[in-house]
């Protein structure tokens, strides 16, 4: 039921770099190794921005190219855009734009008792806790800097501060942190 | 022996505001149930810049002031400036400028074996780092983000990354987070 922020982020609160590269993150360690796959069982319904969606259809999507992937998610999936972007066949996915509240409330009716989640980037779950709409924060912690790139979350949160319900070392490149949010003031 | 960056700063990487407020951290918890107290016995030597200097006079030494407190370190302490700043009776420090490199050997040399806590702000950290004499950090994570502020090290660090030695919850609000740094490129 809650509505999680599930991402990997430099140690200086970077999602990507600045022309959203995930090579960094990729030499950290397997996904297999992390909560991804207990995570991703309990998730009902996704929603993500343009940007989000672009990068799973050059990375690893590839229409039109052999060496492409199935769309990864079987779970009913909204796309933040103002933009027209190529439909993925097959794969269970809407176009919207604006308010994120409606789009939450035909996300938890979709999702069938199970979590949501909104896979990025910073700016689009931003609206969600704008909206007081996020409660978890779920992050896996890589061993680099970046310095610039594409904020973790473009909100200033301090009081009260987030939560934090546990801590836990995957491997020598990733340690996830479990937030709870707060409303926002 | 090892030279360590020892420093809290938020879940966003940054270690205060633009205006060097801390105000986001006090709330956070209490510097005795952090590894601290163990983390200080084991320093010989102590280096930070002209603002961690600067703001350790106007928030605890209060220079003048009856409510003020004694300069916190009995170690050796470098302070790197280009300006003339306030000196505080009885404290064991020293003021400098230019390449660390000279300095660290002084530093090592003063230490007695101990080890050396480059105390802050992220560009001076930067500057050991550059020189290959930056071996650990130690961070406490608070929960909180910032999203503008000082940057806990402003060095892009990927290849090789850092690598994660520990983690620790330390209560709702910190995390530490402990990892041996690669000598850059």
């Amino acid at each position: 039921m809650p509505t999680q922020y599930y991402t990997a982020c430099s140690l200086d609160g970077f999602i990507a770099t600045e022309d959203d590269s995930l090579e960094w993150l990729f030499q950290l360690g397997d996904p297999s190794e992390t909560s991804y796959g207990e995570f991703i069982r309990n998730v009902g319904a996704l929603a993500m921005g343009s940007t989000t969606y672009e990068w799973l259809l050059r990375h690893a999507i590839k229409p039109g190219d052999p060496a492409g992937e199935p769309w990864p998610y079987s779970q009913p999936t909204w796309i933040f855009t103002t933009r027209q972007l190529p439909v993925i066949p097959g794969a269970d996915i809407r176009f919207v734009s604006g308010d994120v509240r409606p789009i939450h409330e035909q996300m938890t009716a979709a999702a069938g008792g199970k979590n949501l989640w909104i896979v990025g980037g910073g700016e689009l779950v931003g609206q969600f806790y704008d909206a007081g709409l996020l409660d978890e924060l779920i992050l896996q912690i890589g061993a680099v800097t970046l310095v610039t790139g594409k904020p973790l979350l473009p909100r200033r949160i301090i009081t009260p501060p987030l939560k934090l319900l546990s801590v836990e070392q995957i491997n020598n490149g990733l340690a996830e942190l479990r937030y709870a949010v707060p409303r926002p003031a």
